[in-house]
């Protein structure tokens, strides 16, 4: 009767993504152009770069952003090493904005990482910076796009590129000071992009996998989403880079590269959406609204 | 030690919206111009245009938009009062995008209400629609704004407005075909604003209080987001006109009006914040991230 509703995505993902062909008169949906990638087309999350936290329910995995904030990506890897976060717990989530988790009096004494870092708001435009432009126009920046699979905003003008706070990007909570946050305390965006948060908190990944670890908690009913009786704190059981997990729980995963032409085909595909489903083109589409793929390894691919 | 972490407006509202003192020299915030706004800043929500969805947890209540989908807001009202609704559920919930409740299946007979209407996707641009233009650029859309509070595409070359996506607008499932839907299914947006629906589907409201109860429902793992083990629905008490119910259950809320100075003075403290903590300047705002302020009218105006 009612099968379908409507279309969304993950839905395409859930599909297999081998064996499809493409009808060459009609136009492709971002299903078949991710049906018809090579394997250049990926590339492989690195595994030091990738931070796992888990929680009761499971595990949240955020691809870290060294290219945008360094010192803050090397302090939380250093956090995780000496073990900082576990233990402690997700203590806000305030609806259609942030979950945050970590130590928000500050309280535990860290050992070998930093408490505070100079705020890591925007980067220097540089060749060294890849940026795949995403062409429309953007209601706070002047030019956004994909660096490293990122949401990111280049000013020429300004001469600087940031990330910009989309779903799933995670940041470093501070108090009134800029350089008051370092990861002791971190947040993943929850609900609609609060962009005026760009260049006014230090973002330095994003949740790949297990948002709705997140997303799907009780929001906290005290001021700014916390929870009002420590119960219901969510706990950390532990975080930890991937690099240093067993290669058997060691998560592998891989990102559609955003540097390529099939990455410009799915762009395009999301901004003109060519599933039946849809009655009245788009023709545009802004920054937040464009999904970064994410695929496991196959096993056999491993290491 | 960090109490703050970082400001938002749930916390402002949450402060008392009284007896605040605005410092001349000081730029005003958000919080200072709700809390030095009159009565006539205000408006009612009228009960008969206000639809309360009870689930197991707690109330979702829904502003209806007749203005935009005058069939659809009486065939779910319609639907409402012949208790289509009660004992259905929410079936559906797809992180970063939609929850959905009703009859996905579209087995249970309807009564007086229709099982299906022509689709309502945009109306005429005409002089009954007051409309505050938002002012800034916006990436789907010609001109964003206001109209009833809602956030609103005006297009002046097509002759045509619409509502728009954003966070906690509900609208109205459908199929393939456009006149497919009718409101024996709703959705409520829990994402990113999936902008590029607008124009596809028929958006008949927006939440005003209780997003929560459905926004941190579980994630469903079914394609598309359905629950997979249909005991994992959530069950729909029941769903009523709000005028229908008596008056010591009936919620009594004003919204902030849309066409004032006041509002025009909210959105800039939005687009420009004020408050200590923010270090850039954003100067900048996209219709999806106005909050409409909301308060309960207190019991002695209550009627």
């Amino acid at each position: 009767m009612r099968p379908a509703l409507f279309l969304a995505l993950p839905l395409l993902f859930a599909s297999s993504l081998c064996g499809a062909q493409t009808t060459p008169d009609k136009p492709r949906t971002s299903a078949d152009i991710l049906a018809a990638s090579s394997a250049e087309d990926w590339r492989r999350i690195d595994p030091e770069n990738l931070l796992v936290l888990e929680l009761p329910k499971g595990k949240v995995l955020i691809e870290l952003a060294p290219r945008f904030a360094p010192q803050h990506v090397a302090n939380v890897k250093a956090l995780a090493r000496e073990r900082y976060y576990d233990g402690l717990a997700v203590l806000r989530v305030q609806d259609n904005y942030v979950a945050q988790w970590g130590d928000a009096d500050a309280k535990k004494p860290v050992k070998t990482a930093q408490k505070n870092l100079p705020a890591e708001f925007f980067r220097k435009l540089d060749d060294t910076l890849a940026f795949t432009p995403l062409g429309d126009v953007d209601a706070y920046a002047p030019e956004t796009g994909f660096s490293d699979g990122l949401p990111t905003v280049r000013d020429v003008n300004k001469g600087a590129a940031w990330l910009a706070h989309c779903y799933a990007m995670v940041g470093a909570g501070r108090d009134m000071a800029a350089d008051s946050g370092g990861g002791t305390e971190l947040y993943a965006v929850i609900g609609h992009a609060p962009r005026h948060l760009d260049r006014n908190v230090t973002l330095l990944g994003r949740v790949v996998q297990g948002i709705e670890q997140l997303s799907s908690l009780p929001r906290g009913t005290g001021a700014l989403g916390f929870y009002e009786d420590k119960k219901q704190n969510v706990p950390i059981r532990r975080v930890r880079v991937a690099a240093d997990l067993p290669v058997a729980q060691r998560p592998a995963l891989e990102a559609l590269r955003t540097d390529t032409a099939t990455w410009s085909a799915f762009v395009d595909a999301r901004r003109n959406r060519r599933d039946d489903w849809f009655i009245e083109p788009t023709g545009h589409i802004e920054v937040c609204n464009v999904p970064l793929p994410i695929r496991a390894i196959k096993t056999a691919s491993k290491k």
